[in-house]
């Protein structure tokens, strides 16, 4: 859809030949922008209320300046993952307001701070070593306009620890419980709590652990029906959806 | 918790010893009966807003008979999964209301049907031999109050089916999307849609398929990022997630 | 080692040419009997303290009942897993203090019941589903001479369950904890007691348990340092494990 | 068979002692050449049309140019793959019409240009990650005379892209589909054209993708008939396959 | 795409308002019919050429002469797959031209007898357990208007029965290659023939053989560039590509 | 190769146009017989000494008859592995010298018992449940000629028993060793002798045994140098490739 | 459970509302110290008789000192797993009595050396490979007040080696046995001794070994019943359990 | 066994008090010695006729140095794999006779070149890669005194080279056969020769091989029966066990 179409359909219903609605569903189903090599979606943020999001790993610093200019271009807010340190340092030479965490490697530039979540996400981990991918699902759910709850290393061994913060967490509309090693603790929660919990398998463990798929398992067999399951270490995808739970 | 100590609990109520915050709260988180091999918990309704569900599997009509039958005294409601005819007859012989549905193998009791959804749940499927799954999502959901659009039959390799659903897809407030093989559907409804989907792997497939393993690592691999996963064949699950997620 | 062997042994102990203790540790290291087809090992009592089992899958009747037959001249107690029901009416047509027990498979011959552990050994299971795996550690530790407290359906996802049971659970002094799904129930019993806990993960679980699979690797992957584990669905395994340490 | 043997046959069909076919029939089945530690096969053109290539990966940049020289005084056309940057250089100096793609690794001396192909190849990719794979494709079926149409990021989550590009795709007269993560692009370009499907499953993706087996068990298990599937990021052999079959 | 629309299409078509060209394209991409519980799709017959195929696994007799009917009543020829004779019985009683091929588990309809292909189709097989999925392979290779040529029971550990079939092989224009156990066979007939050939893996094997995995493994690996796979025991599937390729 | 290249061949030996050694050649690399459907190998003994074998699994009892019948003409002895009742009974309506096994299923007509082995082959097992598979290769290479030394039920965790039977051990010189569970015996029984060892996993185990899978990779990973692997269960493979040992 | 609550409690206990018995349940299930990031846990010498371990594995050295320092302020001992050289050397500049071992990465202090063990630990390991392994169960075990005893390389295929220590290894009260490979040695070490097993598989091999989970699976399938099992390579977790059954 | 039990052993054989024969028995099962940290087995040579061989794979240069003193002390030959060019360094300084072969990473000690092999083993890879693990077999055969013929980059989809070698293969006594991939070379080797073949799978792959569980899985369900296999990359394995079967 380039901009010759776009300016037709916008004259048509300033004509009136075209009705808003009718207008506004062909703006979601179809637009694009083809920059050669990556077709950016600007109308995601139409869909989903987001804007698109980077993901670093593997692409070049300039591929993903250049791809943070465009999306900048038209959008308030940005989330980039998986951005190493040099790839950081080119974003924030160009955007000064861009926030780098270097533990998750999350960049952030957050202009547009509404509020669309109508109550708290809970985003909480079982161990210390699961904090970079509670802070990648943490991020994620603040730019989307969400009030996070963070809860730091209550991991089911030390289960007085769990009960200790049974309050807090029965005060969040969701939550993102992140584990590895064996991945127990989305049941537990799931078990106290009446909310949603999205539960995001990390790969931390040793041994048989491998990477994670211990946690995975885990999860995905949990005896809670509260929970469902996203990818190894996608701290994004739980904080993601969360978001977009608490915005019903 | 036994009687006794309820009743203590509710004269202390009364007495204004405890304040009614408190009892709520004590009573959300330690109740529970004893059957002997298997402790009941009539609070759930409580915490998550559901009956306990049975799941048959393995267990012997009897056995079945006499949970479902304490958990009727005190719900309206009541949903069992995995049952086969035998134990389906034993318990709609005491129980003329039950409902048995032989293709998903659930039997439901539904005597309260309160809306307490506040919008449609779609729930999807990929092929014909996907619909037992689907169809215990659809039990599951409506027994908890929701509306349910069902949809089967849209496979991604007739991309022109599921494009001439694309209206009541975007009508849904969270979707169950269940497929097997390579279980694809879900990210391809996820990029169409805004809301939630809940993605149900089947054990659907041949060969390399593996009982549901294909379907499921494509749905935890998912490119679009509102899409969550439960278990192979939890239909189940992917009902009472989203039922959960429409009350908010 | 034949009967001339061992004759000759005797002698030289009763002449003194030999000492009890040498003839003692030659008795632990080497005899044993051919039927032929299978070496009895009637001696392990005295290594382990325990008579030698009788695994019953795949075995027909006829031959359990003379494996059965041989040892019970020699040893007061029996113990055979895995036993169908065919072949424990063999056995107890032939020794009426036999016990069956159908959940578990279990065939018990109980003569000698003198205690040997010194404390108690808590049996553990998180639902119903896994009350046979329970029983086989039961019946095992049992038959060794301990004194075993049975806790069932004490299940992570309803913690308040488990947390009634602290107390009787923080008096064993060795614990055997089955579960099956996501096999999380061993991690936070292991948190809360101070003894070694055996787990005992069941194959108990749909789909993405993978037959027990997902339990097994959940329960060695446990951030509880207290907890080792067994093969999944050998509840002897872990009851004869207890039984060893809690005559320590 | 040396230079002896190959006169010698040559001989004999000038003579008329061989005929043409037999002569033909018995250089197809037999000839290659011994470099001591590689069997370089010159005649597989005459086999598949196609000189040998060379796969680079664990050879040193002086075996990869021998082979490389060897091969070039026979044929005019080469691929490489696999390449690193050292080795390219090497080769490079010595052919200085030899180009090299750093993004797939692909070394390619393009000397003979005829067309073979009797239709156009359609190389597709589903995301950014996923063009080294498809590059690896579309030079392979370059250099062997295809003309081949080049379409990146339409991956399944944004289906309004792919459904822009169905005009493209069905004027294919065989498709080469890299994908990575859940792997879904080739069962919805399967289904959408009429035309063989060959499927690259490629390594992109996060923890639960497993280095490319969940895109891999997606492709076999693809719901679309059309598609057959190669290794893993085996763009070289998508490219061939596509290429065998557009000039048939 | 109901009754209505198409007979305004035509009518649009008849009048002059809408040209040929663009209603063949319309009917290409969108019609199919709704039978409440599969949607089946007649026009794909214009897409790829060939019927809708029923894959019989899971489904009831009944269900499938429902859809069998439907399907003769718009096709001349008809493919079902994994059907058991219960059900092969029921629709040869309606269509008593219809053959059924009990080692397979084919039934067919093959009215029109068109040859589309353009050369011979070599479907091949390591050993004689394969053959079931050889037959799939050629039943449909036929059924869709080509010559096929099999070859049985030449596995590579008699090579010489392989090369006794060179001649027969080579003169292939696409071929189909069934094996089990390690799935070499496709490696090997791959290198004496120059023309695509699609490697079936079986799940013929033992103990290690993990149902077809090894052979599918195999084949993935293949040092053979002319090889493209797909799933286990999906002998339609590798009849169905090859048909495609034949008639180009 | 048919009748009238045997017959040609044949007589240019006669006639001395062809040399014995030249002759033997041929015939070595070249005849099998076709029957349609499977292409028996008559000189297959010719090159390894032993007549072709039948594996039973998945073939029906008028298939393996016909085979039988063919190989008896030609060959006194033959081996039938996988064999069920049935099929035995037909086989010994016909050849009444024919001996069925019924623990492992094996069909032995051995009519020519003159000995090849220069020694004596043992064959171990570990545990009762491990001797089908034992049994299989003893009868295998007893067929081949070889003395058999048989020693049953010495697994691991009872070295003594182990220890006991090194005499008769050390004596062999090539060893069959089956082995279920943790598959560790092949490498004790390694470490005690010089000769080689065939290791062959059995699928006997519970749980993580993975159908014994388990046992394979304990002896791929063997400490002992002199151990080699043949398939699970695959008792056949062990007393054959030990046959062929002992023969040279 | 913070300063202001402990007074509190002390001070209920020294005025005699509070008994003895009461104060010290309270603090062996509530109390922790929130550090922010990490929640430590001072209590648990209380509940296991052992410090908090700390594992180094992805913690920068300051956070590993912080740790320290804060632990060494309330318990005389100190066991910290898998530090680098680097971290090690920060902490013994603030405390020169700690001991690093490079060769398992462990790092301890050990002021209290009360013996708390009522007999010997021994800790085996099969190759010399293994030995990090059994210095972190070493070294772990020690300091929890135990006397040890270290055999190192009597793997399995030098069973006279093992045989030679049978004296040694009969009079330990539990054993830690460490393997990789095919991690026999528990089960030949099991059925010698009469006490409980604790078997570490270790991730030393070759190939098939795939990093540990070929000796993983061969001990969970050990046929001494006296086994279980830990994580891979995890020696610290073997070392405790010991050190928690010989103290009983 | 000590200095004293040996020489007291050597003073009962020259007094007459024990036979040479038991003597040379005591001497066989009994002995080796204690460096502290690894036992070297010096009679490892009379049980296997082979000295110990060197692992060098985790082990510092000093170590392995200090190994092969003691071994070259006592043994005129040595074989160390996978040594790294440091380690090989420090070995050269002190025997100037060891030689180094990078590409396999053996280093080798071959002072008594007396042959005891009785034929020619012969060694074949598959493909140019596979050469250094043909390589480490080649280098072990030797050094045990065998003959060894080398051929290389025969694979399976150039059959027409490996026919080119069959007058070679079948020469062989026994035959090492390395391949990487489908590991499909075995087989066909197998097919043509009849003595025995040690199958040994490379790492050698891209993608779906796994890092040569591909090639594994292959070989072990070879359907040729003459085939056995080591671990992955395990050249010496099979370069050893070839030497055992051609010393018989």
């Amino acid at each position: 859809m380039d901009q010759a179409h776009l300016r037709s359909l916008l004259e048509q219903v300033r004509g009136g030949a075209v009705e808003i609605d009718e207008a506004l569903d062909r703006l979601r189903h179809m637009p694009f922008e083809d920059l050669g090599f990556a077709k950016l979606d600007h109308h995601r943020a139409l869909r989903h209320g987001m804007p698109e999001v980077i993901f670093g790993m593997g692409k070049s610093p300039e591929f993903i300046l250049e791809i943070a200019s465009r999306l900048l271009d038209r959008t308030p807010n940005l989330l980039a993952t998986r951005i190493d340190p040099a790839a950081a340092e080119r974003i924030k030479e160009k955007f000064d307001d861009a926030e780098y965490f270097p533990l998750s490697g999350v960049l952030r530039v957050w202009r547009d701070r509404t509020q669309h979540g109508k109550g708290t996400i809970a985003v909480v981990c079982a161990g210390t070593s699961d904090i970079p991918v509670a802070e990648e699902a943490q991020l994620t759910a603040e730019v989307m306009g969400n009030t996070v709850d963070v809860i730091h290393d209550i991991g089911v061994a030390g289960i007085h620890r769990l009960m200790a913060n049974r309050e807090r967490l029965s005060q969040a509309r969701v939550a993102v419980v992140c584990a590895g090693m064996e991945g127990a603790l989305p049941s537990v929660v799931g078990g106290l709590v009446g909310c949603p919990v999205i539960a995001v398998p990390t790969s931390v463990g040793y041994g048989a652990s491998f990477n994670g798929l211990a946690a995975l398992l885990g999860m995905l067999n949990s005896c809670a029906s509260n929970v469902t399951v996203v990818n190894i270490d996608n701290g994004f995808g739980g904080g993601y959806v969360a978001g977009l739970i608490n915005r019903l």
